[in-house]
């Protein structure tokens, strides 16, 4: 099994005007990125709109973004539902359609249900019927539901799970499972604004929603830290903070949308409920992106 | 348009032993529910695993649901779904299978996004869309999403918004609605713990998880309280309280069905991930019926 | 033992212009609230602003209070403190000084520390050593603990342990307390927007922050509940909610003490470090009184 | 102004069997630590039992640790109280009795009032008084109140605030003050677990209870660090986490009182109502000792 490492982006879906999945400006986004450093893209991450596509669409982007990219540059796919069922079923239909590694959301919805028995047996259930390797996505901001490291390091031992992003931003929680876990299980930061503490306890890389707009500055922060440089990783780690805050935390998906296409990718619209960043927003990203020093379109 | 009124019971949805929705089963259900002093039913509820199903599997459950349930009970069919998009869809296919309204919860996985301004842009271009009245369902404990009153209040005034189940359990925020809310906009409790608390105030119903397992009783609480007696409606809503945490708080979707098998209803098992419930929950299940006086078959 | 019943101000603390208690300013008060309905007085309460005060300006407090209460009227002292030493000590000089209650929140700064075992034993050694009867003081906004109602029945049974003011809004814990401690247990709303609520389902009674600005209006929703004149107090429940919400979440003491000085109690300056109201604040506060027909000063 | 740096511990406090303050015990607690490679101590800190304390209480426990403590090593009093009136007082005599440095936790009974305005009016009038350099205490933990990274930023340019301890564990938050407060800006992690990290991004030192148990092994993960033996500081850090979580999250002040006992300091009974460590929980902290290979008495 191939190990998973390296800065990922969490590629935008692209919508038109009507709120159809526009196909042909994702394939753009897809083959712009495969021309960067990245090590792959995850196609239907949280930042890729994922819980707003029907099935039919979910698969259809993994098929288009494998025809697009590099075949040296990885696919994981977010493939994560509610149910057991259709997450098995979803998948081996992506893992057809050439996704490497599928990144599987905790279910949680039913968040008094999801007690460490059920989602080890969701995992370990999963894990044992799918055909590529399972990546784990521990994402409580959104999920409301948290992998706690004994969990993540038990599941770790199965062969067919090869690592988890965890996206809660808790460095100790992170740590516990870089600690115990096997060498080869892949930890990755879930955000920019972690992702050299990840690296200097052991991670190996990243899925960062800020890669959609800055990816080769991000694959520079942890080509810095790997040859030794630390200063220069951390000074650009630091740099970093406003616009990573920009595109998340402060102004989510419309926000990351908008930031794309400022710097030349598409993010244009989200799919409704989801609003497109209104024009203020839009000028706090762009005095942003300015003082990093990132030139816009 | 008919006011909605008095105590459903979100029923649960019926699987076989291969996971498979067992629409028998569940007629069987609504059967047994038709010949109780329900007003209703709410079909694809909390209660009934809606995040679990597919498209398909829910539009067939509601058409079961009315084809099995007496024509004086009403269907309030659950057709929240991530996308406005999606939910539009549903919503009118479950429309021309019979639901009276539509039960819709707030979008919840992009937390971040889902501000006051989109929970408004999402609900009235639902309720502009239905063909059938739009129910907001507030339901935090699952979703982490909040629906503020100030935004409810807003809402009421669509004339195609007939109401609100809250199951945020925050009696001042339902008080909020009710001061401000018109007269004829519907006020549910959203747990069988706070029913009499929100009929006081103003409430005129209950979808209540509870119901799927004593559903006279929790109409026997609304019919005291509006004959005058204010006495038993407290001593009963005082007595039920633990057999509402068992299958609420405390046991979940695993412990409602496991409650329901226990009294002569149809749960069985839930769909994975959701675990069935432990022999020693349901001991301690079978404990509060009895102590509630309830018999078990 | 006598029953705590009514409606109880947690009077306000005056302080002069160099941030010294003001007595005499206290004392006024103090006499102005003698002339209402109101069963008593909490002094040291959370709007007495108690954590900010040293122990001998407590005591001295608590001495003027009953000096210039009519001895028909209830004095409730908040003698919560992080020790239980201190606790103790400060309760005994209290009771010495003429109160007839001491309402104790728990302590809080050790969170983790504060388990179901330490808070039994602190309540337990507390009521034990007290000369006067002992109110638990829930109050999770400000302290971050809760009391769950499992542990507030077993505390119930203990002779000096009289009654519980639960701050926490959580009505269906409320409903809990109610359902199983002995009937002379007094129940107390901690706040004016969940007290009809509370009376409803058995509750005696409440320590409301909007009762330093309103007293006599609080009664009256107590009192028309009492005389069975249900509507009447439902109306005057939903019409207290903005007022309520004004001197609590929304504003807090400073904005207490504001409304405090518009209708005709001296409400005065916070002590440091809360700051006292903005005329912004103080103008909605301004419109809230007059919607509600309260004649400002 | 001297710069603050380096391993501290959070001394404990000890009481003798009544629950009075045991001073000779204390001053053998500070001797030992004095012979080890601390940078100095952390008197009447979250784990010196501070909340716990009288006034004079404080005042001769920082006494005392200035009498016993070699003159190399700093002093740091935690001199943080509700109302700034008594926080300015307990500093200025802290600093009397030769405390180098004042620790100063948020207010945090009165969460709504203490917004930022009146957080920062709080630390700049303490600073503005006080003799000595007074340091940020973020511990939200405990306190329920967090220091937002602008706040800390805007404080950083006062000339008497000299650094934040952050106990939140929230790496991001604490990137950000690194990245915008000026260099001298002494930025301390507030526990063993995320020490490597901070250190990593910027910071100079921490405040750790672990400290209190191990005191060379933290100081060993600095000294590796800032020698440029990541790999060591790194397999130390990941190390240290079970012993971390035993003595804070897990055990809180019992576990770490249990703890130092164990390794030969005097831990001994915490003040009530916070218990001391149950035998079970006796066990897996030496289980965890033996694990991490700490030799016990």
């Amino acid at each position: 099994m191939k190990t998973v490492r390296g800065i990922f982006a969490p590629i935008a879906t692209a919508f038109d005007a009507s709120g159809e999945v526009d196909y042909a400006t994702f394939a753009e986004n897809v083959e712009a990125f495969g021309k960067t450093k990245l090590a792959g893209l995850v196609v239907l991450g949280s930042n890729g709109e994922f819980t707003l596509l029907s099935h039919d669409e979910k698969v259809k982007l993994v098929e288009t973004a494998r025809k697009h990219l590099p075949k040296d540059k990885m696919i994981i796919a977010g493939t994560g539902c509610e149910s057991l069922k259709e997450t098995v079923q979803l998948t081996k239909e992506c893992a057809e359609k050439g996704a490497d590694v599928a990144l599987v959301v905790t279910p949680n919805y039913y968040k008094k249900d999801m007690n460490e028995a059920a989602l080890e047996k969701f995992y370990t259930m999963l894990a044992d019927a799918s055909p590529i390797p399972v990546m784990i996505y521990n994402m409580p901001g959104n999920s409301g539901v948290n992998v706690p490291s004994s969990l993540t390091v038990k599941l770790s031992a199965h062969p067919n799970i090869t690592g988890i992003k965890d996206s809660g931003g808790n460095i100790v929680q992170i740590s516990e499972v870089l600690a115990r876990a096997p060498k080869n299980f892949s930890v990755f930061a879930g955000s920019g604004s972690y992702l050299l503490a990840t690296l200097v306890l052991g991670g190996v890389g990243g899925t960062l929603a800020v890669a959609n707009v800055v990816p080769d500055y991000c694959v520079e922060i942890q080509e810095s830290f790997e040859r030794g440089d630390l200063e220069k990783a951390r000074k650009m780690q630091l740099a970093l903070l406003p616009l990573n805050a920009a595109v998340t935390s402060r102004f989510a998906i419309g926000g990351m949308k908008a930031a794309m296409d400022m710097v030349g990718f598409k993010g244009g619209l989200p799919r409704l409920p989801i609003l497109p960043a209104s024009e203020e927003t839009k000028k706090e990203i762009s005095r942003i992106l300015k003082e990093l020093g990132i030139p816009t379109v």
